[in-house]
């Protein structure tokens, strides 16, 4: 059968990425213990193509994906784009991979355990050097300190998501970031609170008022001071309780050590 | 041409439902007092289709479409229903039209005017007798009672969404259920509020504990005393600030007069 | 603490259901042969709520969640919803539990394997008697039979999805109605396709044409003839490939023996 | 009241980018003949905040909406740009405004009149210089050219969509970038299609096989060639038919002129 992808191409024109993007498929994601943990994926993977060739060849992604989903971990991202770079016969390969992955956490007074979701997103690309970007959206609460200040009694708070992006010099696992976003909001969110948990919850919120400029500040002030991480990028999303849209705010910064 | 879809079909099986959904189309809706407000729907259409038949003619709901886009009213839906039974000689018709409306609103104190996006949807159905829902989605919020009682200071609170649905004996309008729902919430939401309406929502919700329960029976006592409805669906999603979940109620219930 | 929830409530109104929606969490599903599918579900979980009680308990339904998110089958859906009636003390009960199912599938010449994903939703409820419904979302391909037959060459053809919900004298397991619903369609959809395969199936669909129409009716008389299937109601949306919107139809079925 | 968000911040964290999202309100968006389409935008607003201040305020976004909502032009986006930097007392301001636009096509033999949506996005940014990207999305038909040539009859074909966003020099019109997008695809997309045309754009698709890959080497070769253009970046996306995700090829490029 003829190689209609592998022909020449006449028009000049290289292509930055081709790829297949919204592949959901099962993986087995490891954490730096060896744990491991079943997710539902979904998978970006592109390549760059030369000017001289009319396409690429959309099958050998899943054939990589097909090779690699009984162990994804941050070790071997490396030899995924590695091995689309080889098989596409390309000069450049990423691979995005977001999925949802479940921390286990303990309820503040009762120690009622339950899972809380996080949206974990592994991107890397290579074309000489590997570039690697870990993801994580933890779900917070945010009290409104403007409310808290002006009102008489109470305060707005709402759901909030903290979203932050990492370059690393040494691994940072997606817990340590689920603590850092947690702690520089208003309140943690969790899936299960007996009563006992909810009055403490409603206190903490009120007692640490923060608008969406604050969170990404502390957010900020925390990654500053850990040695592992050399980029990052925080934005947090808050669902305002009073309005039908959201409030936001994000910063990008290169660490260098020391730090400010 | 050959008509594939008008071919006589053996297998004998009657379909409830063929149509199109899915169609974005700009249209004029016009209320009660002939204003007009140009909205983005998106439309389904369809038809019962008798087991001896093997298809419909897809493009004549988009025809029945185009010239009712101009003038979109509750009065004129049951010239829709009709126009689709005759054009695709079919026994029964439905049309479901959803769109974003929006009113205009005043700030509580500042009197500061904005828009607020309600989300509407009118659906008609008529085989022999003409059916019509109204539906509204309306955003407020909530403040959790237990959280106020059990905490020494702040409650939990979130933005919500009141779906009220109605059957009606005479017109009521969009905005007379977006009151409804309004009144039955903690407070309102508003896209636009400077800091004494800031204030003055904090503390109303404050005032106003309500539990998805409690919102749900406040639309239904209201939804009961007006004469105008004859049946109605009621629920209330609320985007738990504590959680990373929803909390929700709903009811639905056939108005008898004199009611409950 | 004072219990709000479990005050009197004097408004006089039942409420059909309140609970708890959008609950993101890890379970594991086990299909008849005992085989786990660890799958990341969407959770909704609610009772009715009797006219003396102010309001539910919310937290109770994150703990029976808890306690069965180890082991999800069709066998123990029935326990779930009534650990929600005995814990919540509530005369009804429903649970709805979606997520993504992974199959492996061998393409047609190739024979080489990879997963399609189904999206899966168990819901039951409970009164007095156990009522279940199984639903599967499957993607598959639709060919124009009109297209094919009024155009001197190819024809218009597009991914659509069936969804199959069944009620069930015997069990009846989520790879057959995948099965039915890929059986009754133009062609199969699958995420690794070598070059011979894709040329088998751009021929299968050539040679199968199908209106959203044709694949419900074929989607019907299989399931007519499955004695283990006593009510199914089936649907097929198109993402048409000429227009932007979707052609749909949908018939519901109580199947009796012997069949039509 | 006290003005919390005016407080002095001592945590030395300059903020990128803080404002509201997700605003969802009535536009009237005027092209440049003058003719004005009522849309539904979903707006984004922000602005930098330096390390000295703890907050924005974040009604102010609102209110510069408010005073422009009735007239949204490519011409009047600095003016809000510059209301935004001056009423936040920002040294940077951005604005991003997505919304459906409609355009009226004629089909191809029957010249059956119907609107196809386009989304389509107005983003600009201003700190001493002012930045704007106009970006459409429009719906098409790919045929795969590897699926016609190694088959006996047919081709998988289906829906994509093509994404442009461009810096110009002088003005390029939506409608002007929806021709490029259509004319460098299999076929259009149209809402309403008679047999006739139905035939007519099966049969263009297949005189017409485009990879993703192709159709975006089109566009590009099509906005090489137009001197009111500076910048672009082009993806596009396909529903693929056969598979159950999407293929996707994307390019940016700055124009100078004499081009390649």
């Amino acid at each position: 059968m003829r190689d209609v992808q592998g022909e020449r191409d006449t028009r000049n024109i290289p292509i930055d990425r081709v790829g297949v993007s919204g592949v959901s498929y099962p993986l087995a994601v490891m954490d730096p213990s060896e744990n491991v943990q079943h997710v539902t994926g979904t998978v970006r993977m592109s390549v760059s193509l030369p000017k001289d060739f009319r396409g690429t060849h959309m099958s050998r992604f899943i054939e990589v994906l097909e090779k690699c989903r009984g162990k994804m971990t941050l070790g071997n991202l490396e030899e995924i784009v590695d091995a689309l770079k080889e098989q596409l016969a390309a000069p450049e390969a990423e691979v995005a991979i977001a999925f949802p992955y479940f921390v286990r956490r303990a309820a503040p007074v009762s120690g009622a355990e339950s899972y809380t979701r996080i949206d974990v997103e592994f991107w890397a690309m290579k074309a000489s050097r590997f570039d690697f970007v870990l993801k994580v959206a933890v779900p917070v609460q945010t009290l409104c300190p403007c409310s808290k200040e002006i009102s008489e009694f109470g305060a707005h708070n709402q759901r909030a998501r903290v979203e932050i992006e990492t370059r690393m010099r040494r691994l940072v696992w997606i817990e340590d970031l689920v603590s850092v976003a947690e702690q520089s909001a208003s309140a943690p969110v969790l899936t299960l609170l007996k009563r006992e948990d909810e009055k403490a919850l409603t206190e903490m919120a009120f007692l640490n008022p923060r608008f969406v400029e604050d969170v990404v500040r502390e957010v900020s002030l925390r990654l500053d001071r850990d040695e592992r991480i050399k980029w990052y990028r925080v934005s947090v999303v808050s669902d305002e309780s009073i309005h039908n849209h959201q409030a936001f705010a994000s910063l990008e910064r290169f660490v260098s050590f020391p730090a400010r």
